[in-house]
């Protein structure tokens, strides 16, 4: 593992709140140690988490459930995270507020680098309560379908850290030859080039240029760009500053 | 749903390869009725499938447990499927037939257009064989960590099927205001007109036009793009054109 990397999955803790099945918390530790996250904390749990069923499904994960940490209270177990991502199926009045199990990995990378974040998770039977959800500061939901909405706890755990690993470099740059997503200042180099190149060229609106340069941060947002991409993008810009030159020049 | 993209899910059968647990089999089932899926084929199941550790895991899904149909081999099950995606952790000579999850959803995307499609995965312990393997077309590898590179069997199928709907534009379109992805043929108009642009103003070798056009296939391949990302594209494609032909005209 990549220090720096593994250093944002230490700083990720998974909360179940009052987890109702061992089945299911044995599940989540190996899913845990599947993607290289170690931290998992247990509010109220309602089964004994050091139990039979729950270290059958843990398998070699069985650490997780003995270093675990136990709290009384939603917010306990918060105390020392800055960013607290809860997942629901329950849509609020702000959609925005919402995000895709994709678009959560991506969101916590740059709160992982600073301090303590936390992806809380609910009871198997009606996840995570009004009060609960308040102690969060966005929302992840798994789009699923309308035939059956609700997963499985630990299913649900297993793809948000699929994702999350995934945002955070680790799960991607190890076994596919693809590199390690660009950093935020490299991104915003890019970022601002594109916007003083597609502004000279009029394709921006000169009074309103983040319109549509949201619509493209979006999408390499979605991508997840490398460092070598980066510089192909920045090397057209660069091609087209030159054209425009060229064309200003015979004016 | 949208009935286009319902048919394609309806194009995916997911294969259990001598599964040994009920439980496993059970939660498959709830996973793919989450993402939309209901085609189950199993092959010489070491278990009762339809037993009651099976229909407990199943939940409101135990109907696709009836209507699971079993085989004698993998190549019965794959009679009707002209692409089949193997899951294995084991990598082969030929780094480039292995897929991410996330980019084995799109690779199914037209397959599934076309007729039926298989997702294949093994034993709990020991995956599938060497001879299972060669009678799929592509691999999916799920990157985990070194420390525990095994995962469950049914999370690891949820995250195949989550990452499949997620291209086949179901669970996106759905919940967060995201399009539809744009269809292959969208997709190709707009390539050509991007290699047409970009080799008229000397970015794109005219010789080799692909070699850096396959970096930004990659790139808006794993963003996803749906049809007003690339009309946004395209104006910006005859925005440098209008700025290349002036330049020329001045030449």
């Amino acid at each position: 593992m990549n220090g720096s990397v593994a250093a944002n999955l230490d700083n990720v803790c998974v909360v179940l709140v009052e987890p109702q099945g061992g089945l299911n918390i044995g599940s989540v530790c190996r899913a845990m140690m599947n993607f290289g996250f170690s931290d998992l904390r247990l509010v109220n749990p309602e089964t004994d988490h050091l139990g039979g069923e729950a270290r059958l499904m843990a398998v070699k994960a069985s650490r997780l459930l003995e270093e675990a940490a136990v709290f009384g209270s939603l917010e306990k177990a918060l105390e020392d995270c800055h960013m607290a991502l809860g997942t629901t199926r329950r849509f609020g009045k702000y959609r925005e507020d919402f995000l895709h199990p994709d678009d959560a990995g991506r969101f916590l990378l740059p709160w992982s680098e600073k301090g303590r974040v936390a992806l809380v998770f609910g009871r198997e039977d009606k996840g995570l309560l009004t009060d609960e959800l308040a102690l969060c500061q966005r929302f992840i939901t798994i789009p699923t379908s309308d035939q059956l909405p609700s997963m499985n706890l630990a299913q649900a755990v297993s793809l948000c850290l699929y994702e999350t690993a995934k945002a955070l470099g680790e799960s991607r740059g190890k076994d596919y030859g693809r590199k390690k997503q660009a950093s935020g200042k490299t991104l915003e180099g890019m970022y601002g080039h594109m916007k003083k190149t597609l502004v000279d060229i009029d394709y921006l609106d000169t009074n309103n240029p983040e319109h549509i340069l949201r619509t493209f941060r979006r999408i390499f947002g979605r991508a997840g760009l490398n460092d070598r991409e980066v510089r192909i993008l920045r090397g057209l810009w660069s091609r087209i500053d030159w054209v425009e030159g060229e064309r200003r020049k015979k004016g």
